[in-house]
C-alpha cells in the first residue's frame, strides 16, 4: 500500500490519456474474426502498471513544461498504443519461452490455448503495433521501433546463447539488458517527447536525448531489480514463480557477484539448473545472497541517480517531478 | 527436371534483380552481435524458389510492359527483400508450430538451437523487415504488409481454433488459406506493380487491382496444391514429411470432399489425430483418395484461370507472358 501510493499519484497526473489509451486500444484489437476475441480480451487481461505508456504520456508533457495531461494529442497516443502494444507481445512470447502457466495471476496464452496460439497471437499483435505506427504521418516512430524490437529480440537471443557461461561479464549484462528491457523504455520516453511538438516547434535533439537516456537507465534499473527479485522476492507478492533465473541459468548481475570469488564459483555452478525450489533453497543457505542483493542494488541506484540526473534538462514542472518519482519507484518496488 | 525448367526460363527474366537481392539481405540481415551470425546464415538456407520476389519483379516489369529487367529500381527491390523476409520469419514460426526437424533438408532453428531462439528469430526477423519497409519514402508498403502479417496470422489462428471441427465448410477453408498464404503472394504483386511506377507516372488502380488478384488466386492454388501434396505427394520429392495435416487436425479442401459423404465422413473421423504413418496409409487404403485429389485440383485449376484471366489487364510483353506460365507451374509441381 504504501509501496503502491507514490506511484497512484505520478499516474493521476496523466489519468485521463491513459484511459482513453485503454478504451481505444480495445477497439483497436477488435479482430477480423469472432473467433478470436476471447484471445484477444484474456491478453487485455496482462495490463498491469502501464510503466511505458506513462512514461510516454509524461514525457510528452515534461518536454514542454506542461501542467496538466489537456494538451497530449492523437500521435502521442498512438505512440503510447504502440509501445504498450509491442510489450504486450514480447510478455505473450516470453511466457511461451519460459512456459509460464500464470501471468499477474492469470492463465498465460500457452497455457490457455496452446504454444502455437500464443507463437500466432503475439505475431498478431506485433503487426497490429507495427500497422498503428505507420498510420503516423511521421515515420521517426515506426522507424525506432521497429529497430528497438529487433534490438530486443538481439538482446533476448544473445542472453539465450549465453546460458550456463560462467565467463560472462558485466559488460555484457549490461548491454543484453538494455536491448531486451532498457531499450522500450528508453523509446516510450523519447518518442512521448518528439510526437509532443508539433513541426512549428520541434523539440530539440538535447532534450530528446536527455529522455531516451532517462528511459534506458530507468529500464537498466528495473531489470536489475527484476533479477533480484526473482532471488529474493516473495513468490506471493510478486506473483510469478521465482528462481527461473537459476534454472534456465541465465547469469544476472547478483550472481555475477557471488561468481567473482573463485571457490563459491564453483559451488555456485552446481546450483544453475537445479529446479527453481532447490535452486533458491540452496541459494538462501549456503551463500552471501544478501550482499549479492546489495552490490547489484547500489548499481541499480546508481542508474536510477543517473536517470534523475537526466531530467535537469527538462523544464521544471509536475511532470518532470513525476518523472523523477517515478525513477524512485524503480528502486522500492517488490512486486 | 521437366518440371523445373518451365520455372527456370520464368526466372532468368530476373536474375539481376534476385542476385541483387540475395546479395543485399545477406548484408542488411547482418546482426549488431557476431554470435547471432550463424543463426542468420543458417536461416539463408531455407531459401527455395523465392516464388514471392520473382512475382513482385515480374510485376514490376509487367505493369509497364517492360522488355527486362533493368528499370528495376532501388524500392522494388526493398518491397522484394521485405516481403522474402516476411515470408523467412512465418517459416521460422511455423517450424515451431509443427515442432519440424527438417526443412528443405536442413534443420530447423527450433530442432538446432531449441524452441525460444526460434521464436526470438522469427521476431527479429520480422522487425527486420518492418525497419526495412519503414525506411520506403512512400509508406503504402509498410502499411499493405503490417496489415497483411496481421492477416497471416489471423488465417493461421482460426485454423488452430478449429482443428478437429468437422462443420468446417468450403468457404470457410477459402477464407482461411486467402489470409494465411494467398494473402502475402497477393501483397508481393500489387506492391511491385505500385512501386515500379515513379510518382509522375502512378500506376492505375485497376492494373494494381489486377495484379493483386492475380497473386490471390495464385496463392489460393499455391495452397491447395500443398494441401494435396501433404496426402498424396511423395516424401523423398518434396523434402518434408508428409501427413501431418491428418496428424494434426487441419481439414483441407480433399478432406472436405471425403466428409461430404456421412458414411463416409464417419469413418474419416477416426483418421484425424494419428501418427502421420498410419494416417496416410490408412486413409490411401480405406478413401478414394484419388478422386478427393482429383476434386481439389479442379478447383486450383478454376483459381489459376481466374489468376490468368486478370493478366489481360496488363500490357503484353515477356513478364507478362513469364506470369502466365508461372502461374500454370503451380499446377503441376510436386515439390
Amino acid at each position: 500500500m504504501t509501496q503502491t501510493k507514490p506511484l497512484h499519484d505520478v499516474i493521476s497526473l496523466v489519468e485521463d490519456p491513459l484511459d482513453r489509451l485503454n478504451k481505444e486500444l480495445l477497439e483497436d484489437l477488435a479482430p477480423g474474426h469472432p473467433e478470436m476475441r476471447p484471445l484477444i480480451e484474456h491478453v487485455g487481461g496482462f495490463r498491469g502498471k502501464q510503466l511505458r505508456p506513462v512514461l510516454t504520456f509524461l514525457s510528452a508533457m515534461a518536454i514542454r513544461g506542461a501542467e496538466h495531461s489537456g494538451g497530449i494529442g492523437h500521435d502521442v497516443i498512438t505512440v503510447a498504443k504502440v509501445v504498450e502494444l509491442l510489450h504486450t507481445a514480447t510478455l505473450v512470447h516470453d511466457d511461451v519461452l519460459d512456459s509460464a502457466s500464470v501471468r499477474r495471476r492469470i492463465e498465460t496464452i500457452n497455457h490457455l490455448s496452446g504454444v502455437e496460439t500464443a507463437v500466432l497471437l503475439g505475431d498478431y499483435i506485433y503487426a497490429k503495433a507495427f500497422h498503428m505506427a505507420v498510420q503516423l504521418q511521421d515515420p521517426a516512430a515506426a522507424r525506432w521501433l521497429a529497430e528497438t524490437v529487433r534490438v530486443i529480440c538481439q538482446g533476448e537471443i544473445t542472453q539465450i546463447l549465453h546460458r550456463f557461461d560462467y565467463q560472462w561479464s558485466e559488460d555484457r549484462y549490461f548491454t543484453v539488458i538494455a536491448e531486451k528491457t532498457a531499450s522500450l523504455y528508453a523509446a516510450a520516453c523519447r518518442l512521448g517527447g518528439r510526437y509532443a511538438s508539433n513541426e512549428a516547434e520541434q523539440a530539440s535533439e538535447g532534450r530528446l536525448r536527455a529522455l531516451e537516456e532517462y528511459g534506458l537507465e530507468l529500464g537498466i534499473a528495473f531489470q536489475i531489480v527484476d533479477d533480484c527479485l526473482d532471488l529474493d522476492g516473495d513468490e506471493a507478492v510478486v506473483g510469478k514463480s521465482l528462481g527461473t533465473d537459476l534454472s534456465k541459468g541465465k547469469i544476472t548481475l547478483p550472481m555475477l557477484y557471488l561468481l567473482r570469488d573463485e571457490g563459491q564459483a564453483k559451488r555456485f555452478q552446481t546450483l544453475l539448473g537445479t529446479s527453481e525450489a532447490e535452486g533458491l533453497r540452496r541459494l538462501r543457505a549456503e551463500f552471501p545472497l544478501e550482499h549479492a542483493i546489495a552490490y547489484a542494488m547500489e548499481e541499480a541506484q546508481r542508474r536510477i541517480a543517473k536517470a534523475q540526473a537526466c531530467l535537469s534538462q527538462l523544464p521544471p514542472g509536475p511532470a518532470r517531478a513525476a518523472l523523477d518519482k517515478l525513477a524512485g519507484f524503480v528502486l522500492t518496488r517488490r512486486v
